[in-house]
């Protein structure tokens, strides 16, 4: 195994969260140099409070928090938070004392730039939420697109309908201008839509495994996951919950768990719609111009083995 | 057999559509009760130029042509004429001398409601264009949709992407704020998207065995058919061609050859997704209130029998 892959996480803690952060501090493939926070599950003066509160639980105080954006990129736009989902304090209502330590001064996206441009093209950027923080660090340096390694993103509904409406996935839909921002920016960019991650289940039975491991990961998540679970009964009359963070952070730490596809991904930002992406394979040829048309193309998943996706985060928490 | 079933085709010919008027009139299935105009592969003159040509090389001139609209529902918007696919003429670029007859004096959306009243329940309006008509219609007498007996729209891409663009479905591209009317007006309504008529396609050897009979339809539609050819085989590289019309004429003739389901359609009227369709079946349980909510349900073809369609089209147009 060469070096491991520097990855920053862009976070909205958050239930699942919680679980992709503890995963990539357990996997050897990923070294985590960072976490950005952004509002999405919780609000992002929440997010930072988390993400700091997740660290000091996993002992790795050593790792920055930069605190993202309170607002989408175009402003006034009013915020979709999932605390119906998470609970109001986003990991389960669980009532944990404040952390101790603090957030840098740096913004999110001074931190992604300077990071950036100190490993040109070896840096990895997990975006777990909306995407306004990497859609203000291209603005704040138009090369960062270039500068970054891959820019893998939790967000889109690829083909099938979404999860905060018909046709719109949440963290899309959280932020639609700076997603398109983000998607036609010209980065490496991998999209796991919820095509993919509604097929990764965490069940009833894994949920007992976790909680009779004395993994201390293991330990943490099987209090606050209760919530999570209550959600996804109600919600989706399933006895289990979607790993949507996890999944996206396996495919930093074994892309090879995926399958993929390539085209141009654009959102829809206004009307019914909003927040809707879709695909095109860039093959088919269309008579006139079209909005699609001369942009950069992007990896979307396509397939995933969701056994060996949830085998992996399994061994890995319950070994922590 | 019991009666045929009534139906009225709103129709902007267009190849695809001279082959399906041709198939209703040699189908004991149905009853050809009238033609309305729309543009779409024409502008309106031209396609109420074509029905009532096609109607005379048929010997059916007892059919009445009422002409449609002439702008979209919200007016103003340009117009989408796909020449490019039919010819300048609609027809292939056969240049046919004009026809004898004239349209009659009522509207299209006047013809509709007049027989929708006339017959409560009882017509089958099969709609191959823009839904401007349609529109129009419930606008005119908004207990259309409970008068008819049921509205057959080819349009809209359903999970798959468009033929205008990577969104976007052509009939529904045309006139998006119409297609969003009908479809949660709340009539019984049967949508055939490209997802399902991109899988009926009549190969060079159809063409060919076309050719070789001496049914009147069959010989004429060889002549008109070049042009849709060859636009196939550039724009998709494929040697036959996409039977849209006929396939949604067969979905009044023989709905069993299809299978659908059941849900809510909205379509997009802005933005880069302007005309796409989102289906929702309403299965799926959303945290918020959606602009699918409490919107009534439509069916959506999802599987189609494609050679036994293109066995029963190739059978009727051959005897002719």
């Amino acid at each position: 195994m060469g070096e491991p892959k520097k990855i920053i996480i862009d976070t909205d803690p958050g239930i699942d969260d919680a679980m992709a952060i503890f995963l990539a501090l357990q996997s050897p493939e990923v070294e985590v140099i960072g976490l950005t926070t952004i509002y999405g599950n919780v609000y992002t003066t929440l997010a930072t409070r988390n993400a700091l509160h997740l660290l000091e639980v996993a002992g790795r105080t050593d790792i920055p928090v930069a605190e993202g954006s309170h607002v989408t990129l175009m402003k006034g736009t009013k915020l979709r938070i999932a605390d119906f989902v998470h609970g109001t304090d986003g990991l389960g209502n669980q009532n944990f004392p404040p952390p101790k330590g603090k957030s840098i001064e740096e913004s999110a996206a001074a931190f992604l730039v300077r990071h950036a441009n100190s490993y040109p093209g070896k840096v990895t950027v997990v975006a777990l939420g909306p995407l306004t923080n990497i859609a203000l660090a291209i603005q704040l340096d138009p090369k960062f697109p270039k500068k970054i390694g891959q820019i893998i993103i939790l967000g889109g509904a690829f083909a099938v309908n979404g999860n905060v409406n018909p046709s719109t996935e949440a963290n899309i839909f959280g932020d639609p201008d700076a997603a398109d921002f983000v998607f036609t920016s010209g980065a490496d960019i991998l999209a796991v839509g919820i095509n993919v991650t509604h097929q990764v289940v965490l069940t009833d039975a894994d949920r007992y495994k976790l909680a009779q491991s004395k993994g201390k990961f293991a330990q943490y998540l099987c209090k606050i996951l209760d919530v999570y679970f209550s959600y996804h009964h109600d919600a989706y009359n399933i006895k289990g919950v979607y790993l949507h963070d996890p999944t996206t952070l396996i495919a930093a730490v074994n892309p090879s768990l995926l399958t993929y596809t390539t085209g141009v991904v654009r959102v829809q930002t206004s009307g019914i719609t909003r927040g809707l992406t879709i695909f095109y394979n860039t093959k088919k040829r269309f008579a006139e111009v079209t909005e699609w048309c001369d942009k950069p193309t992007v990896k979307v998943a396509v397939t995933v083995d969701a056994p060996a996706v949830v085998d992996l985060i399994m061994e890995r928490l319950i070994n922590s």
